[in-house]
């Protein structure tokens, strides 16, 4: 079964790199931000809609869509800095842990999990949306859909989809030109007069403020949009993550391609606002039972219906969608084997699995990102006040950590990279307080929660290792005491596997060897000795009573007696092995009871001793 | 947490028995019977007045109540003859185990099963409808109400509800009572003329028929709505179940109580056809979004309003349908024992928990149910196609087994009794026909597949037992061979733990002791090898490569080595015990894999060694 899901093992021998160059690379890194654009302005327009109506909310659009470029173009310079200083790979966690020390480095390893949580969560409901405006049927089947993605998403990541560069340029290339001719089109035949601005529809007005008077805007509105807006930035650290991938010279390939890719978002994000301002579309409220996303409105009027340009913007926006959410796959796992390196996570996130690849980090990111999406019944719009508040934190945390840096080894130019660092930190940190502030009671406060408690966790276990490691060090010279032991073999019944069970345990040598039955109903006691003594095994046997028909206490009150000077009980566990998996419940039941109670007592062995057709 | 839930244990001794009187018998053995008329007259017209609206189906309604009446009175009849020759209790799966012999008293077993899990899951959404009736905004909670509801009667059945049968006897009045004021009222008022019957409601009506046609009355038309008003004679076989629990002469009183029964719930099913042919009441469609049952709609207008006559009502419907569900609670764990005291059920349901209740009948039955009122989105009428199947079948065998009876034993008068038992098995035959032919495709195909799949699987779980049974058996003489044995310590890290493990091992006096570890990533065979020095531990260590990254599979092969000369591998697991329930998951994760992966395999004895602070 797993093998069918999951494939063959791949051995170790295999892991092999691979540079890309900067066009391939450009796809590889770029999906998670440039897919962005799919959902980002639809997002502002969403905010100002139900406060202060159609018209006021898309002249407000590109003012806002203005800063979120300028505030790009900040963190974008921010980050060519960590390239060139961290060519190893700089992610946040990283290189807050280099340079402002443990906790801030928690907090952000905290904020980038939740992060890529969210980044899954948001991209598979963004990129389901995308194909439930085209047909919009489906829309009801909405969060099924997403979990179909996100399935499939997670058995490509344990199966460890070593897909070429070259395919997963595919998507992200299409989009940028879908999108572009969306833009260039729209705006050509806007200009020309062969296309007419849309009329305001009233009736989807109404649904986002529910007939309630409209208040205008006002500061708070502008800041939550402005927030709403900023996650178009979510996604562009991945360069900075992933430097080593790229050829010789690998810090300047890189940050000319993070340029690029901040020129083709920051361009495609500020058009796509004067396109809405040109067209004056309007935006279908997101729970609104035929939803369509905005840019589903803007390409079936740009492209005169649901053509063959539309299915293709819309399939295109989707890929895109589902790559920005795999690259959360390949991130979080490798971050998680990383935090649980340091001691701060269970060693289980270190193990890469059959398929070479981190499963246990995959199988956690899709739970959670299930129950995201299960949650917030798969409505993006619900999600987007989380989304950016571990986005901020880890941005800022990062240029923070750059300013430490920059002080500390002073290299060429480090004033001016100090600047670029202090002015970009301050500007996330100001993005960070923006969403919090705006946001907090329709979500963001659950990130705020849960952050702190993350990294509490983190401490909790990095403590809970350390003591037992230092507990259980072998002190050289050290010698573990001798050990004498008294077999305790369990019957249930008197059967084959009781008597291998007791040559078993003579094998051992033990002071003394017991046999122990319970009598839980009403004439077991009889029916055990009776057998017994047909039966003729050489040991005596004890029959323990059970007023209330439990199968361990009794057999735990025994054992007490026999550990109290110091011995070890060898307790024998006959276990049948059967040749079908469907007959295994009809065996064992009270002796896995039986080993899940014992093995929390000390001075208590448990051996499971397997008996069958064999034996 | 359980305790809490289910309560604290209660001895094998409390076990006690308590003689009823015929007033409180009627009362704790007819809910399932009478509630049915809730909802039996409903489901009769739910059948025609799709296909011949209205009128004509409240004309049909009529006589079909009366033949389903008659059919009571035969079935009462023949049930009767049981109670007089079982009088220690006569279920149909005893009574055609005794007479008919395995496989027809394994078909009765199967399809009791499959009746009462059918019982709580109609019982339990029909007392669901009744109060959302009351209250139609509840309606699109009604999954989560039958789920809640359901909780409930698992809990309480888990607790081992002792209930005095007095409890009991209220909601079964008070529903008698409530049902006997509507009809009483509601005709007297009619025949007065201080009542009008109701006009038809149209909207509703075209809600059933979808716009189609009427294509008035069919045969076959006539056969479905006979099936839907047969599921009122479900639950009459129960007084001949618990014959012993009357006072004496038990027989005599058993079968007095059944006539009763049948009067009241016969009398009650035709007068209220006899009422809803006066007040011509329209029912809902079962799926409409403000869905009210046949009942609430007569009771609201004979009462005059949703007012407090009309409240008590609905609210003793639900209380008596919650009874009858509770009823299986009881019944089906003590079927389930029986099949399984026999050995066709896996022997976890012959164990009774704590609270001297079989547990895991409870639990089983309680996820079957809980499976149906999801999977049927918790709509009565969607699960009467399959009710009466299981009903029918085992009424059937029952009233089959009888006949056998007669002819064997020739008591006093046996000619009279097979004649009864004769007509009776042949009607509830017929029945039985007429549900599998008309219902067929709606449903009935479900208990006509799973019936025979459950008879298999109940063979297959007895062969499988008698065959383990046989090979496993000590024959007089017999001694297992005398067994030698290698001890491996698998090492995860070398700390106390492993110390400890080698210090018991020890004391197993094997023919040899191995220390065994498994490099998966690079550099670990370097580090084990470090260690191993460092500590001193006397023993060699053997450290086995890995190049898929498996734990097991290196270990594998390494006892197959082993045990080629026919040792036994004695495999000691160092098992940290942990301080906390939340550090579970950070140490012995891959232990356990390695339990789970190495008990399949013979001659290899695993070990578990706990260690922690104490060791």
């Amino acid at each position: 079964m797993k093998r069918l899901l999951v494939g063959r093992p791949i051995p170790t021998s295999a892991q092999a790199g691979q540079r890309l160059v900067k066009l391939l690379a450009l796809a590889v890194f770029s999906s998670d931000a440039i897919s962005s654009t799919a959902y980002a302005t639809e997002e502002i327009l969403d905010v100002l809609v139900p406060k202060a109506g159609l018209e006021e909310a898309i002249d407000t659009l590109i003012p806002i869509s203005i800063v979120v470029v300028v505030l790009l173009a900040l963190v974008v310079f921010s980050y060519r800095q960590t390239i060139h200083a961290y060519p190893g790979g700089g992610g946040s966690y990283i290189v807050s842990r280099e340079n402002l020390g443990e906790k801030p480095s928690l907090v952000s390893g905290g904020a980038l999990m939740i992060d890529y949580t969210l980044t899954v969560a948001v991209s598979v409901s963004a990129g389901v949306a995308a194909v439930t405006s085209a047909y919009p049927s489906l829309n009801r089947h909405r969060v099924l859909l997403c979990l179909g993605v996100l399935a499939v998403l997670t058995l490509g990541n344990l199966r460890g989809m070593r897909a070429s560069a070259r395919l997963f340029a595919i998507p992200t290339y299409l989009y940028i030109l879908s999108l572009g001719a969306l833009i260039v089109i729209g705006l050509v035949r806007s200009w020309t007069g062969d296309l007419d601005a849309l009329p305001t529809n009233e009736a989807r007005v109404a649904d986002f403020t529910g007939g309630a008077a409209l208040v205008g805007i006002t500061p708070v509105l502008l800041m939550r949009a402005f927030s709403s807006g900023a996650v178009a930035l979510t996604g562009v650290e991945a360069i900075s993550n992933g430097v080593p991938a790229f050829r010789k010279p690998e810090p300047r390939n890189a940050a000319i391609t993070l340029t690029w890719m901040a020129a083709i978002l920051g361009s495609g994000f500020f058009l796509l606002a004067v396109l809405v301002h040109r067209l004056n579309p309007t935006p279908f409220d997101p729970s609104s039972p035929n939803y369509q996303t905005l840019l589903s409105v803007l390409g079936e009027h740009v492209f005169g219906g649901k053509n063959g340009a539309y299915i293709v913007l819309q399939a295109s926006t989707a890929l895109i969608l589902a790559l920005a959410a795999n690259t959360a796959f390949a991130d979080f796992p490798r971050l998680a084997s990383i935090i649980a390196r340091d001691g701060f996570l269970p060693s289980q996130f270190t193990t890469r699995g059959d398929r070479l690849v981190f499963s246990n980090g995959i199988l956690a990111l899709a739970i959670a990102a299930g129950a995201l999406l299960i949650g917030f019944r798969g409505v993006t719009n619900s999600l987007i006040p989380l989304y950016a508040v571990g986005v901020f934190t880890a941005f800022t945390l990062s240029q923070a950590g750059m300013v430490q840096h920059h002080r500390r080894n002073r290299e060429v130019r480090w004033r001016r990279g100090l600047a670029i660092n202090a002015v970009g930190a301050v500007a996330t940190l100001a993005v960070l307080v923006d969403v919090v502030v705006s946001k907090f009671l329709i979500g963001a406060w659950i990130p705020v929660v849960l952050i702190p408690v993350i990294v509490v966790g983190f401490l909790a276990i990095r403590h809970h290792y350390a003591r037992v490691d230092a507990e259980l060090r072998v002190p050289p010279g050290w010698h573990a005491p001798a050990v004498h032991h008294v077999a305790v073999v369990v019957v249930q019944k008197v059967d084959r596997g009781v008597a291998g069970g007791l040559a078993y345990a003579r094998a051992l040598e033990p002071t003394r060897i017991e046999a122990l039955a319970v009598a839980i109903d009403d004439g077991d006691r009889e029916a055990f000795e009776g057998a017994w003594g047909a039966a003729d095994l050489d040991v005596p046997l004890t029959v323990l009573d059970s007023p209330f028909r439990h199968f361990v206490g009794p057999i735990v009150g025994h054992l007490d007696a026999i550990t109290t000077d110091g011995s070890v009980a060898t307790v024998v566990l006959p276990d049948l092995t059967v040749d079908h998996l469907w007959q295994e419940p009809l065996h064992n039941q009270q002796t896995l009871l039986l080993v899940n109670e014992l093995r929390e007592r000390p001075r208590t062995a448990i051996v499971l001793y397997p008996y069958g057709a064999e034996s």
